[in-house]
Order: C-alpha cells, then sequence, then structure tokens
C-alpha cells in the first residue's frame, strides 16, 4: 500500500505505508498541527494499531504545512477550565509520547519549521530525529505562562540540565545545530534534502535484520535505568538470545563469506 | 531596595536587591572568595532568608576581584586538621549547594576569572550559568592531593562521564567554550559583556510568570531521578494545576488575543 | 620492569609496566584484536593481578596493529550455536567491563584504527580514552543481525540517547572528534603524536597523590547512580576520610609554601 490513508474519520493524521516505512503525517497545517484531544487520540489509535504488525519496520513522523508542531492546542484548553480536564489531556498526550517509546521499532522524527512546546517533546520522545537546517525549537509553554512540565520529562531525558532549563526558563528557540550538539536530534540535512535524510536513513534501517532491530529498541530503552551490573545481566541474556535468530547466523556467515546477508526476519 | 548591603556583621557577602533580582556577590576579593566556615554560614543563611521571599523572581550568585571562587579555604582546612571537623565542613558545604538546587527560583552563576574546585561546585550546583569568554573552569583539589569528591556530585549530574572524570583526575582547567559545550554552563558573553547577559538573563526570566517559573523550577528538579512513567504522572499533575493558575489564563488569552499578558503572580 | 611480557601462555596480551604505568595490548593484529573467550581470559587475569598491586598508577590499554579492536570473535561465536554458550561468553566480556571500572586506578584506552561492537564498548568502559585523529568508531553489530546489547550498556552511560542510538541503529562510524564532542572519548591527537598524548596523560596521572587518584576513582563511580542527597553524604565522607590523608596535608601545605609536593602515597 502507497497510497496516503487518514487514519480517522477526518483527516488530521495521514497515514503512508511504503516498503514496511509507515508515515505518520500530522495534518493541521492552519492550527500548525496543534496536538488537539482528536489529534491525540488519533496518534493513539495510530501507535495502537502499529505495535502488532509485523510488517513494519520503522515509523516516521512527520508534519504538513509551515511548522511541525506548536504543542497543544491553546484554544480548546482555555474552554475546558476544569482541573480534571487538563489532568485527563495530559494523561492522554503522556499516553501516546510513552507509546512512541514504546513502540517496537524506531520512530523517526522529520523536523521542518518549528517544534514547540509538546512539538518539541515529540521530537524529544522519537527514537532519532532528522531535522531541516532551518527548523527550530523551544519549549516555549513558558511564555503563555504554563511551564512546559511534560516537555520537560522528555526533554531532560535527551539533552543536559543547564541546556534544558535555560531553555525551558526562557521559553527561547535554539537551532537545529545546537539541537544536535545537544542530542535532542541525531541528524541535519539541507531543507531541500530533509526527505532524502530521511529516506537514507529509513534505508538503512530497512537493511537491517527486522528481529535485531525490535531487539534493540526494546532493550535500550529498558537498560538506561538500571544499574550497571543489572544492565549487564539484562542485555547479555538479550544478546544470546538474538544469537539464535537465524538472522544472526545469516548475517555472521554472511559476514565470514564477505557477501550480503538474506534476512529472515527470525 | 538597591543598595548592596551585607548579609552578616561582617561583609564577606553583599546582597543587593533590585526588582526582584537579588545579587549574592561573594567577597574575599584577596582570597579568591574562598568559601570558609564564615562564607559558607554567610550563604546558607542568605538561601534560608530568599526561601520564603515571595518577592525575588532569581538569584545571581557573582563575585569580587579578579576569581569567582577558588574553593574551600585550604590555610583554614590545615588549621583544623581533624575528621570531624572536616565532615562538619563538607556537611555545611553540601548543604549549601543542595540550598541552590533547592531554592525556589532559579539561580544563575555569572563567572568571571576562575571558579575551581567547589568554585566550579557553585557553578554546577546552579541552574544556570552566564560566564565571561575569558573565564576558566578545573576541579583542582587533586593538585594538593585531595580528590574534588563533592564537586564531582554536582559536575557528574551535569557534563558527560568522561569529560567529567578527564577534569577530575587531572585538575586541568577548561575554556568557557568548552564549558558551554560540556553543559557546565549554559551561557558565554565576552568579558566586556557579561553583566550585560546577565541582566538580559533575569530580565527574560522576570517577564515569565512568577508562579510558572516557581512551578518549573521545582518540578525540574524533582522529576529528574524519577522513571519515565513516574515522571510523566507527576509533571502531568504539575501541569494540570499549573493550568487553574490567573496566569495560565491570562497568558494563553493574550497569547490569542495578540497581546502582552499582565502577570497577577498566581 | 620494562620490556614486554606476555600475561599468558601464548602472547595474545601483552602486558608493559614502565614507572607504575601498565600498558596492556591487545595482540591479535591478523583479526583485528578480536575479543576470542582466551582473550577475555587474558583480560581478566590481567585485571585480577593489577587488583592488589599498589604499585600500578593507571593502565592504558592498547592494541597491535591496524584496529584497536574490532570486537567478539565471530568465527569461534558461530562455531559454537548454543544459547548457553553464548550467555556464558557475554556474562564472560561483561565481567572484563565491569573490571575495568571497578579497578582501583584509572584505565586509558589509546585507539587507533577502528574500535568496533564490543571493540567500542571498551573504549567507552575505559575511565579516559586518547585517540588518534584517524580513529573511527562504531557498534556494528548490527549489520550482522546482532543488535551490539551488552555494548549498548557502556555506550549509552557516555553519551546521549539519540547519539547512542542512532549509532546502534545504523552501525555507522563515528570520527575522533565526532566522539570527542559526544563525550565517548576525552582526547584526541594528531595520529602521530598519540603515544606522546597518552604518555603526557599518563604523566599528569603520576604526577597526583596514589591516595586520591584511587580515593576519586572508586567514588566517582559509585556515586553515580545515588540520589543528590545521598551523593553528597557519600562524598563528604570519602572527602574528609581524603583530607587525613599524608598527601592532602602535604599537598596543601606545599600549595601554601608555593613548593612542589612530595607525595607519600598514604
Amino acid at each position: 500500500m502507497s497510497a496516503q490513508q487518514a487514519v480517522s474519520s477526518n483527516d488530521i493524521l495521514l497515514r503512508d505505508e511504503r516498503d514496511g516505512v509507515v508515515t505518520l503525517t500530522l495534518n493541521r497545517p492552519a492550527q500548525f498541527n496543534a496536538l488537539s484531544e482528536e489529534m491525540l487520540s488519533a496518534l493513539q489509535q495510530a501507535l495502537d494499531d502499529l505495535r502488532d504488525d509485523e510488517a513494519v519496520r520503522c515509523v516516521v513522523l512527520a508534519a504538513s504545512g509551515k511548522a511541525f508542531c506548536a504543542g497543544h492546542d491553546l484554544k480548546q484548553m482555555r474552554a475546558n477550565p476544569r482541573q480534571e480536564y487538563y489532568q485527563a489531556l495530559f494523561a492522554q498526550c503522556s499516553r501516546v509520547m510513552q507509546g512512541i517509546v514504546k513502540l517496537p521499532v524506531p520512530v523517526i522524527a522529520r523536523v521542518h519549521g518549528m517544534a514547540t512546546a509538546a512539538g518539541c517533546q515529540l521530537v524529544a520522545s522519537c527514537d532519532l530525529a532528522v531535522a531541516a537546517e532551518s527548523a527550530t525549537f523551544a519549549v516555549s509553554g513558558i511564555n503563555v505562562g504554563l511551564f512546559c512540565s511534560t516537555p520537560a520529562v522528555a526533554l531532560s531525558r535527551n539533552i543536559t540540565p543547564k541546556h534544558a532549563f535555560d531553555m525551558l526558563v526562557t521559553g527561547r528557540f535554539i537551532s537545529s545545530s545546537e539541537a544536535l550538539s545537544f542530542g535532542l536530534i541525531s541528524r541535519v540535512a539541507p531543507d531541500a534534502e530533509l526527505d532524502d535524510a530521511v529516506a537514507a536513513l529509513t534505508a538503512e534501517i530497512c537493511a537491517k535484520s527486522p528481529v535485531a532491530i525490535r531487539t534493540g529498541k526494546a532493550m535500550f530503552g529498558r537498560q538506561r535505568s538500571m544499574s550497571l551490573e543489572e544492565a549487564y545481566a539484562y542485555a547479555g541474556d538479550v544478546m544470546a538470545c538474538n544469537m539464535m535468530a537465524d538472522d544472526a547466523a545469516e548475517g555472521i556467515d554472511a559476514f565470514i563469506e564477505k557477501r550480503k546477508p538474506v534476512w529472515k526476519g527470525r
């Protein structure tokens, strides 16, 4: 399937699938792709649908229009001035962000224009992020009297605390090159070559063994919060298991025989 | 109040307050502002006084003379060669460092000259740090046979372990640009523009909602040691509460109406 | 003793000791110093022998031939296709890596050529790393269908998560300058000056108090996983104890008297 499809009844989130690469495109360009309740629901549904899809190799999170994502939908938030509403909204948003982390395959943010507040959190929550040179990043809730607390959770697990806190407390924009040096994104491309850079990265991932990629994504996230000793015990077991996969046998044999491996995906 | 005042009976620590910005100035220039017992007591007292002062928006930690701070007062330490004395001294110093972390408002180090040993730890302990281009940083206790163990606690929570350990084990000085790229400081300014850069940062902070800034500082520090799931649950509650503040309503309305917000501070 | 000696019956690991600096040289150049069972045993034995050697000041981990280390011995692994074998192998390797971390003195990787997979993990596991400008680093197991799970444990404790995951999932090589900015290594030298740079670093370490260096290495690793409060309590006690050492008294007196300290090593 290669045609773009809407995930939900309206078309606020587009889904395209091509050779194992699923691209989810935020599609509220006039609202800078703000994360309304409906957008968060559509994202959650798309992530839920991807969880058990063995054919998917990686996911690209992209956006329509001038900006990647401007964060929460402030008008909708102000129209519902109840604490329980906000608690439910931030819980819903946090589920989406953790859904990206828990997805069995790598999720790549394709960032152009600006990524602000929860939009910056989306970038931080992805496993990898490729940005256009002109892209800018901010956690700018502080400018409207709302400290970006949930974005801070993701941001502070990507970049050093002083750089994170400076961004959070001033709301200032950083460039893609600062974002790269801080570790918020993993690659930068000239604006005109952004799609090529994303395609090169997804092609690299698709050229690897699916079982090794899925094994790696799951173990990488889990081991981070363990002690060194626990992490090694866990990683050693994971790797021994990975060695028993047909793909590891094939990959090593191909390497020794100086030929290209043919993955069986198991 | 805008005149500089001494916090304690002597003038080893100066306090200046101007439009909500409190500047604490280490003032033992002949001793490179070494952290004697008396200096630590004065700092602790100043932090304690600030804790419940609702008028304060942010704190600048500055220093008189040629250096920011050369760390502990080695002469005083050698004059008291008892283990209990040292334990009490390091406990006192650690309370001051954690007092900076726990203060309800952001603390900004204004760094010129050298910041060494516990002086470098002061910089690491602040939420933000603006340094003059010519400023240098070292954890140089190792040169006198005393590994900078307590400074290592703060340093290793700011920069990557190999960069930290290299500094700790060699005592070498790093430049302000290295300190910026490592994450030990958040901003660098040409020497002649250091005060302007600090003033610009404090002005940025003072232009935000006080309740959002205080909410943010407290949550940022607390969530860092939590698991991702705990951190999101906590941050979501904090942010829902922040949304119920008058300032968030005003900030978002002002944003929607394209006007400047007028904070009420609640 | 200054002549190079083999640690084990064969000469896959060379040991050289000079003025307190022990250099261990991986010596299977034709196999790019692959970490066979025998190599891991020889390394474990060398680390065990060093643990109680009070004369040793620091350890350099170097390698013969064109590459630093290409990781596990894939041929040997494929010749033993049993999960228990792999579990034992990864457990053995993880013991060696943690043995570097637990060694009482600093371990410095001297990196030339390529450091891949468990070879890159060796670099990440060392306290310090000096690399030739032309050195390259990758966690390339993914190319043979085997995600570098145990290397990921060490790598993700050195560099930011997005940079680590990009390396792990693509297997791409990074340059020594990228490795330096990421924090995987602590110093870079022009190729022709690599040995001079390593010698300069070991000379710096040897010029310090042995008791302070050993105190520091042990405390630095232990405090990293503690809460801020626990870490300060622990570090304060360590530092008070360090102050009671003869070397601290001598170091501080020498500093006050503006002379060179004469360490007693206690």
